[in-house]
């Protein structure tokens, strides 16, 4: 008898699992349904910076695979459909038709519809931070969440004559959108909560972000809280508020974060943790839920090096968790053991790294430990386009078991966080690290690679702290 | 009392040595005599060919530490003298000063003297191969391990109208001078002994290689031994034959490898491996001598991967054992585990890398495994300037352990593969390798990383292959 697999939302976690569940599974083992609410699938929203940065031309290009691709592999997927109630015991799901809702005048109820399931995946995603500020909605404020949003924001610049862009926010969003309006030629202003951009990396190393950035002629503006959007006799935004000043704004880009995508969840029992997302075991099935899976930015997921569940919003995890979850309702098996938290992001040349355990996670994980932080450069010293990079190591105390690298350079600064991030997979420790058989030549690197050079200082800084 | 310790070989491994036991132990500790045969310390031979092809414009930009640097920090540094003889039964060296040597009509005797240890280390490096070829002496051919070799090489050029060039050898050295001779606007040939150039990879890869070279205007003849040099009328170089051709030379470059230079140490008795290098411990001490410690190119390592011994010229190995000699000379206490045989290299825009070992490495070490290749891109397929890269992973059957990966493609390629060192270095498998949380954004890497992609794949190849 053949098995039916809801899966809730259509991106980069449910649709990679209906792939490769029907890789596993023909279609007269596994009926597949999807419903995702919105006008695309399986999309990288990471790449809607570049797209309206420019350095992408087409919307089309960020889309993976197209609601019709995805029907030619047997899935029967339900394009502008919300589904508004899961019901556990009953093993169903209540979905909207989003594009009847209320067209004719009545309630929508007409267009909403259960479906039963023998397995569920939730893959519901994330919403953007939208603080309830005054003028938050007015025309010109601008979230970066989807590709609606992305679309709506480029409609917004091809109509704007002025080329002053504010935008709220500088974690990875916000220094990236930061670089695609300067890309487009406007003068921009990041208004950020914290004392320095980059609040995923250590203060000092997020200094460096700051610097940068200023250097590159983007207008910082720290410790800022942002009070009200200010608009025009027009009603479209004209500035942006803080306690401080006013910062005129063609246009505002709200990059603040997201949050996971639980509601839904939460109303049908779903375990969810203590950052919002749901709680899931390795094999991506929702505790204490034998037929119901989750992943991608609605679950949180498992540190591998503190111990401690994090919520991680980025479409490399949502598509590993899909692939696992695609394995497991399909009759195999794969787990996602967890992250180490490793993140990467550009802003102009300046590339930003980090994995592991800041400083301050280290602390309040119980952790002792000694940081040491050190510059060298990309390529040889003598090799043209050696470009400096600064690289920040943490470390336990006693055990020497590397705890966190975070790296801010140029070219070719970024991905060595890869070393770390095996290594701290590995529970390597700094005195292991430093004989790491590392590429060398002289266009890739010096002869001790940066990461080694901060392993063997570290070395000595747990020696010395005993 | 003040130890002494001399050092037999002033370039990387000695001279990291000397300067690591100098920052344990003062003056008044330790003495440190440094013998040098050479006009040059502390160099980076891996540069000669970007000195040489122009990349890099000054010779001395080449050198890490000048002889007066060392000499600074209480070094005895004896440039322009080469050890002649061991005497382990009396600790002690004999040494002849090369610029008295027979200048005074003398048989040179006059100009040796014996030096007494406490502790010894012999870092006399490797000698490259050069065939008993006719001709091989003749003007114009020149080989480029030393600094010495590339400033004779860079003379010829100078003096040399003809532009064609002819490169012995498609290894590291060969795909690196056939760059530096392109970029100096010679016609370039590379007569290489077997089917494919870069013979440190499997022959499917060394393929892609060849044909990247073709493409930028190389004429690679594999398979091809030479048999001569011929020279002209003048006695300088001509051409270059082969049993099936002769291929016009203005200047030859010889790029065949190099052996560890060892016979001193034969002679003294010192235990030498199959590949030629001294064996030593994993403090770096020869084995058997408790006052002798050997590193750099003039030792053999051990292969983490297969368990054996190799062979592997490479300064960031050489420093590395520096180092560890340094410490423990110094009475500190250090170990290198061993290599699994990282190296990266690049022809122009081509990169090229590998780690672990080839499917004849695996064979050779009684493993059997699975291969896989993919191709994927170095950035998220819509970001501008993702270029191609092909991964081939080797895997350990039933178990799954990464055995090796090889790399070719462009800007971005090379160092992916230290993701695998680090994994290799762990004995992690390819189902571990799948889930590793990897730096992930559109600019820097596809979703899936190509090295996650190989992985995955190779998981499934395992699975298969029962």
């Amino acid at each position: 008898m053949s098995e039916r697999l809801v899966i809730i939302g259509g991106d980069a976690a449910g649709m990679s699992a209906a792939s490769q569940a029907r890789r596993l599974k023909g279609p007269d083992e596994l009926e597949i349904v999807a419903f995702e609410r919105g006008h695309f699938t399986s999309y990288s929203a990471c790449g809607i910076p570049y797209w309206v940065g420019g350095d992408v031309d087409e919307r089309d290009e960020l889309i993976a695979r197209s609601p019709e691709e995805h029907r030619e592999r047997d899935i029967d997927l339900r394009m502008r459909t919300e589904v508004v109630r899961i019901d556990v015991d009953e093993q169903r799901v209540l979905a909207r038709d989003l594009d009847s809702n209320g067209s004719d005048g009545s309630d929508g109820s007409d267009a909403e519809y259960w479906t039963s399931y023998d397995k569920l995946v939730i893959a519901t995603g994330a919403r953007p931070v939208r603080p309830p500020l005054a003028g938050i909605d007015a025309p010109g404020v601008h979230g970066v969440q989807t590709l609606d949003d992305g679309q709506s924001l480029l409609d917004t610049l091809r109509r704007t004559e002025g080329r002053r862009a504010v935008v709220v926010g500088a974690g990875y969003i916000g220094v990236e959108m930061a670089e695609a309006m300067m890309n487009r030629g406007y003068e921009v202003t990041v208004v950020n909560r914290g004392a320095q951009p980059m609040s995923t990396l250590d203060a000092d190393m997020g200094r460096l972000v700051g610097e940068a950035m200023a250097g590159m002629g983007i207008r910082m503006v720290n410790e800022a809280e942002v009070t009200k959007i200010l608009t025009g006799e027009d009603g479209r935004v004209r500035a942006v508020a803080t306690e401080d000043g006013e910062y005129p704004a063609d246009v505002v880009i709200l990059g603040i974060g997201v949050r996971p995508e639980t509601g839904l969840a939460r109303e049908a029992g779903l375990p969810v943790g203590t950052h919002g997302g749901l709680l899931t075991d390795r094999a991506m099935r929702v505790r204490g839920h034998d037929t119901i899976w989750a992943g991608g930015d609605c679950v949180e997921v498992l540190d591998l090096v503190s111990g401690s569940e994090r919520h991680i919003a980025l479409g490399t995890h949502a598509n590993k968790h899909g692939q696992v979850i695609g394995s497991n309702v399909g009759g195999g098996y794969a787990t996602f053991p967890g992250v180490v938290g490793t993140a990467v992001s550009k802003v102009c040349e300046l590339e930003i790294a980090r994995t592991g355990l800041r400083e301050k996670d280290a602390k309040a994980a119980g952790l002792q430990y000694v940081t040491t932080t050190i510059e060298s450069t990309s390529r040889a010293g003598y090799y043209p386009g050696a470009a400096l990079m600064t690289v920040k190591m943490i470390a336990e105390r006693r055990t020497g078991r590397l705890l966190g690298v975070q790296i801010v350079g140029r070219e070719g600064a970024a991905k060595r966080v890869d070393i770390a991030a095996v290594a701290l997979t590995a529970g390597m420790t700094v005195d292991q690290m430093v004989s790491l058989d590392l590429g060398y030549a002289p266009p890739f690197s010096p002869v001790w690679d940066p990461v080694l050079v901060a392993a063997r200082k570290t070395v000595t800084a747990v020696r010395k702290a005993g």
